[in-house]
């Protein structure tokens, strides 16, 4: 009997990575999960969870067709190459040539914020958008920017790099070298050092955002923070004009702490167009894999199946 | 005996119209030119101008096939609809139904600095470039972004709009009612002003240029200028990652004045990638009609002619 085909999904991450089997229709028929082990070689890590997906696979009576694995960093689109990816410590390093080598199977590799609007794109937030930014907000800050249907790549695979456009003229240092990048106020990182260094307090991000209303060092640090992210998106909205602009990424936790304040700046920084609206991502962390899937399903010549998938199963597969 | 395809060409600008005859292998047989008059029908105008052209290609033994209009503002390029254009005063003005109505041909329209960026990529300073920035500077200043070789309109045409990002916070008054944008800084026009605000005199932008190395508050706003675009210039290689940026427009006078100080700052601004090179556009004030006919070339089924075009013929045909 021919099994079905289905194909291997793998969000690289600098802490964890996420894995998936997906089949030919777009469904999720398992989800797992790694931690990525600081001192270990990576792309062996890569090759052994794409080798313990494919059993799961066998145990699920489906026939591996393809695999899609995401990464931080700059990607050359074309060659497969990771032109430069700091948290995983890669350089020039030919990943696609790699993973096809050692699993055997085709592999399409990708970059993990940019595949991640393709996610929102087919499923999400930005469903039948053509043109809009997924800004995704975490320890640093990066954008998929997609225009007419598609994704900005840049010349070598280093476009969206929203975290480090300059706001502020002689501002905060930022760890990239230079001074008043937009992440330096905007991201989890910035927003935990700059109430640590008003408050005196070190506390993650996550529970200085809970504090909003109720420390005022926090509320600052927040107001200046929503201060500089409105600004930066009305720079993507004057360069770029996208239908929508959706928020990802850790600060989305916020609610209506983030839009709220974000919706109401950036429409008073355009001054003769209308401000595009403003969403939260819907796939959260989940939008890596789930685009790693979509570009495997692609490279196998399966279409775009995920823009069938249910999202109800989808959630009922991948909560925990 | 059948006579030779050939295309008509209209620049329409706030202050002049540029209009040119090109032949189906790209070569333009007639170049004219006409003030824009303030008080004028301006679509009259065209129809006029168009006219003219026709009336010249009959002589010229060539027969018109199509025509090709660009205009500045917020262009709809799906359907051919300026959104508005604050210099002509149009808004939601449906130009090329109104041009196909009146001159019973198939008119292609498109932005005037798109169209240029087109223009350049064929014949100018991004000839074989796919990702690039054209970055015009003349009274105000906009760019032509070209992503994987294909132009960013953005969903509703305005795209590109670098003059008005927010560049200094809480900076100096701009024209569009926000405070700090590029333009207040980098234009012909915010250049004349600041300029005049610091030494007492009014003096056009390119006498002001002029005075450079011999007049020290020629020296300090210009100086201001180029700390702002190189800025600017930061901020779109971050988001769009291009091969190229080519700068055009009346600031390209001054030659070494701008193109030393920007290549410097743009470098340094630019901490873990290289500057992507920077060049003066080759086409001036010419690119918008000749992206015109290049546009109405391709809808009519005539292709790329325009890439073959002898550059030596175009000079002589142009230089008046």
């Amino acid at each position: 009997m021919t099994r079905s085909p289905a194909v291997l999904a793998l969000d690289v991450g600098g802490t964890s990575m996420k894995g998936a089997v997906v089949t030919r229709d777009g469904r999720p028929v398992h989800v797992d999960r790694w931690p990525t082990l600081p001192a270990e070689d990576t792309v062996r890590a890569i090759v052994g969870h794409l080798r313990a997906l494919s059993l799961v696979a066998r145990d699920l009576d489906v026939e591996v067709v393809a695999a899609g694995v995401v990464t931080p960093g700059m990607i050359d689109e074309a060659t497969g190459t990771v032109v430069y990816a700091s948290n995983l410590d890669w350089r020039d390093l030919p990943l696609r040539a790699l993973l096809t080598e050692a699993t055997g199977l085709p592999v399409a590799t990708g970059h993990d914020v940019r595949t991640a609007g393709l996610a929102e794109q087919l499923l999400g937030a930005a469903r039948g958008v053509d043109d809009f930014a997924l800004v995704t907000i975490g320890t640093g800050v990066a954008a998929a920017l997609v225009t007419d249907g598609r994704p900005v790549t840049g010349a070598g695979g280093a476009a969206g790099e929203i975290g480090h456009i300059p706001m502020v003229p002689g501002g905060e240092a930022c760890t990239c070298g230079q001074f008043g990048c937009l992440e330096v106020y905007v991201s989890g990182a910035g927003l935990a050092r700059r109430y640590a260094a008003r408050s005196g307090r070190s506390l993650p991000a996550e529970d200085v955002v809970a504090r909003l209303g109720a420390d005022p060092d926090a509320d600052v640090v927040w107001a200046e923070a929503m201060a500089v992210l409105a600004q930066g998106l009305v720079t993507a909205t004057l360069l770029l004009d996208p239908t929508t602009i959706v928020l990802g990424g850790g600060f989305t936790a916020a609610g209506e702490a983030l839009l709220g304040p974000v919706r109401t700046q950036l429409a008073a920084g355009l001054a003769w167009r209308p401000a595009p609206p403003v969403r939260v991502a819907e796939l959260g962390s989940e939008a890596g894999w789930i685009g790693a899937a979509a570009m495997a399903l692609r490279s196998a010549g399966l279409g775009d199946a995920l823009r069938t998938w249910d999202r109800q199963a989808f959630t009922a597969t991948t909560t925990p």
